[in-house]
Formats: structure tokens, C-alpha cells, sequence
């Protein structure tokens, strides 16, 4: 079976999610959608409104990995700025794209608003973007070159990812089982790690819980072989029976 | 009025975070304490269990910022390895502390359980570290330089960072007044645009609502000098009167 390994990451942008006003909504849902459509989400950054660390970032992130999903910032106000440092990063001019002032004209028309200059910022973006659609509040997101720039309100970023992701080359999907394990990571460690050295072409990742009192642990095997998967999770579960009886018999 | 600025990163670790498989809490409750503490936290890293990933982010962040915080990975089990990339960002060995040996060790006696050698990984810390106390399940955490490093099961994260905070350097809190704005941002931006430039010592932000059908506007006004938000946060107010009897009267 031949691996296709897609990867990407994410910057949600805003500083309202670095003061902890705002908690953000929009990277767990792209880590579900992602993991689901078969793209690795590697990284996840959170930066400020600050067009240099958005340029540094996005110019870093997008030449390591397939994709860059950015939210945030392509509002109307003066401190939505990600357009333009988008286009800084691609080295290409912030223009007022006409389908986009097409399509924002006419609806500030039909609800008989000023299509004001602020409201015509959101029709700003690089030379030669293309749009992702924005079914909730019609300014669009934009696509250029390997970078997606979509909102930071959490419905119109899922509408657009929505419509996104459809379009985008997608690798093949990582599988995985659960174990659920009784006993803490201390007990079970070093066999796990034995285990995982004898199955490196899945990853398997513990999870400590602990209820106040009692510590149990959820074991994870991942992998893009469901064979593979099921061999290394009957390893895990033997593993778990051998320390069950260990413990009864002591 | 003089102002000390005091700047942090935090990076989250673990491939669970980018599975969308966990949640992540810590982030957004990072925040929100730094932000009372009067230190500004200023980039986030979600990033998986590799070694290298760990190793070069630490690197960066460490010499960017006043202090680093890190996350997950310094459980017991064989996908724990922030204790070894954060000794290899700094170039010493990493090795069982012998204050924590003999912090778990008693632990594991009076529980009449076995100090493997998966337990006494979470010993081990670069040469010279000193500990976060864990004051919920023992296993300490670590502090290297500036760079801070806590467990990732959020109620030991918490009252890690309960325990740390105090024993940091802060600087003058930001405040911020919040203006409710009945209008969408498009409507206002421009004349918000105007008054931010007119106050510079501020940072205003403006944060979207939509409820499906009408859109309204949060703005925040944020600084360190009380007198200059609430300038700036009157000329907000006398901006949405004037706009409101504009209205009214077209």
C-alpha cells in the first residue's frame, strides 16, 4: 500500500487570542477536519496583528509544508492587516480584486448601505489570488500559492473550510485504536516503549488521566495500515492482560 | 509613568493537540494569567513529539522572548522526550535529578509500588535545572534559563503555574476597556482607524459579532496608562453617538 503524505499548518492570527479574550475556536476544528480528510496538521502558530511575524511565519511555514491555513485578520478595520502581510510574504502587490469589489458592491447595495472604504478593504488581496468562498457574509477568503487565508469569526472560517477542503490534494488518512489501560503511564511504560520499537510504522501515543485519585491512561496506535494498527493494539491489550494477572498473583 | 515589558512564547507539545484529538486547555488559561500578571504573551507553538521540531522552536523563542513556557511530554512513557529536546536546545545532558529520584522514590515506596525505570524518567531534567513544584501528582517540572517546563494534564499545568508565576519578573499590566458597538465594523472602521492613529500609546482592537443576521462590533481599547484609554475610549463612545444620530436622522 503506497503512503501519500500531505502536511500542513496552521497561524491563527489576532491579539485577541493572546490576551485571552477570545478563545479560539478555529484550530481544534481544522485539527478534526484535517486528521479526516487525510492532511497532517504538523504545527499550529498564534501570533499577534504584527505584519512582520506574520510575514516571518507564514514564509517559514509555507516552504515546509503542503498546505498553510491562516484565520484571522481580513476584516474591514485598520487592525486587520493579514492581506497585506500575506502579500508582503509573496513579495506581490495588495490590490482591491474586482470580483471581490463585484460582489461587495452589490450586497452593500441591495441592503442599501455605503459601500464605505473601510467595507472596500475587504476586497483587498495579493495580485492574482483566487477566492474561497464565503457563504455566511460574502467577503471572501483568497487562496495564493500554497497559503489559504480564511476568517478568524468561527462560522464563516468553518463555511470556508467547508468549501476549501474539498479542493485540496489529500494524502492517505492515518487510522487509529484506542486501548483504554487501567494504570498509570509509570506501569505500563517500558513495555509500551517495547512495543512501539517493534512497530515503528505505527505511533503509539499515552495519555495519563487522573480523576484526583487514580491514574489510568488511554493508549493511542496510529497509523496509516489498519493491519499494522490492529497487530501492534493486540500487543498493547496481551500487554495489559500479562500486568492484570502479574497483579492478581502478587 | 515608566513601562516594563515583559514578553512571553509558550509551546504546546504534543501530536495529540494536532490530532484534534485533545483539546488543548492550557493555552487559552496561559493567557489569561499572563495577561493579569502584566506579562504579554506573544506567540503560541502547538507542535508534535519530534525531537527536532522541540529543539529548534526552544532555540527561537527562548532568544526572542523574556520567558518560555512549554507544555506536555514529560510524562513517563517513551513519547515523553521534551526533557531531552529542551536539554539538547541548551547543549547539557540530560539527567536524573537526584532531588526528584528522591521525591518519586518516596512516593512510589509509601505506595508500595515499583520505581521503574519508565517512573524515573520523569526524574530526569537538563544539568542545573531547578524544579516546578507538582504539588497534584510529585513529579516535578523544570526551569532551565528562561525557559519554564510544565506538565500537559491541565490540572497539573495549573497548579504548576500557580506555583511559578509568583517567582517571575512581571511588568505593567495592560488594561482595557470595552466598547459595545451596535454597528457592523465596516460601518465604523474608517472613523475607528482615525482615532487609533490619533492614539498611539493605545491598541484597539475591534472584534466582530454576527447572530446569523445582524452584525455588531466589541471594541477593546488596551494600554498601560489608564488616563490615555479612557481618552481614546470616549472618542470610541462620541464616534458611535455621532454615528447613531446619523442614522436616525437619514
Amino acid at each position: 500500500m503506497s503512503e501519500k503524505i500531505i502536511t500542513a499548518a496552521m497561524i491563527a492570527i489576532g491579539d485577541e487570542l493572546l490576551s485571552g479574550r477570545t478563545k479560539d475556536k478555529n484550530i481544534s476544528h481544522l485539527a478534526d477536519m484535517l486528521t479526516t480528510a487525510g492532511i497532517d496538521l504538523k504545527e499550529v502558530r498564534i501570533i499577534g496583528d504584527e505584519e512582520q511575524t506574520i510575514v516571518a511565519a507564514v514564509n517559514e511555514l509555507r516552504a515546509r509544508f503542503t498546505y498553510v491555513f491562516t484565520s484571522g485578520g481580513i476584516g474591514p478595520t485598520h487592525d486587520d492587516i493579514t492581506a497585506e502581510a500575506i502579500s508582503k510574504a509573496f513579495d506581490l502587490p495588495c490590490e482591491h480584486d474586482q470580483k471581490a469589489m463585484d460582489l461587495l458592491g452589490s450586497v452593500y447595495k441591495a441592503r442599501d448601505l455605503e459601500f464605505t472604504d473601510a467595507r472596500k478593504r475587504m476586497a483587498r488581496m495579493p495580485r492574482g489570488a483566487t477566492h474561497i468562498t464565503n457563504p455566511v457574509s460574502t467577503a471572501p477568503g483568497f487562496t495564493i500559492g500554497n497559503v489559504h487565508v480564511m476568517a478568524g469569526v468561527p462560522s464563516i472560517f468553518q463555511a470556508m473550510l467547508d468549501g476549501l477542503l474539498p479542493t485540496l490534494e489529500t494524502g492517505t488518512v492515518i487510522q487509529s485504536t484506542i486501548v483504554e489501560c487501567p494504570y498509570g503511564e509509570g506501569t505500563i511504560g517500558e513495555e509500551l516503549s517495547d512495543i512501539q520499537n517493534r512497530h515503528m510504522d505505527t505511533v503509539i501515543g499515552s495519555y495519563p488521566k487522573f480523576d484526583g485519585r487514580n491514574y489510568s491512561t488511554q493508549i493511542v496506535v496510529r497509523g496509516r495500515e489498519p493491519a499494522r494498527i490492529s497487530e501492534a493494539a493486540r500487543e498493547v491489550e496481551d500487554m495489559l492482560e500479562r500486568t492484570r494477572l502479574q497483579r492478581a498473583g502478587s
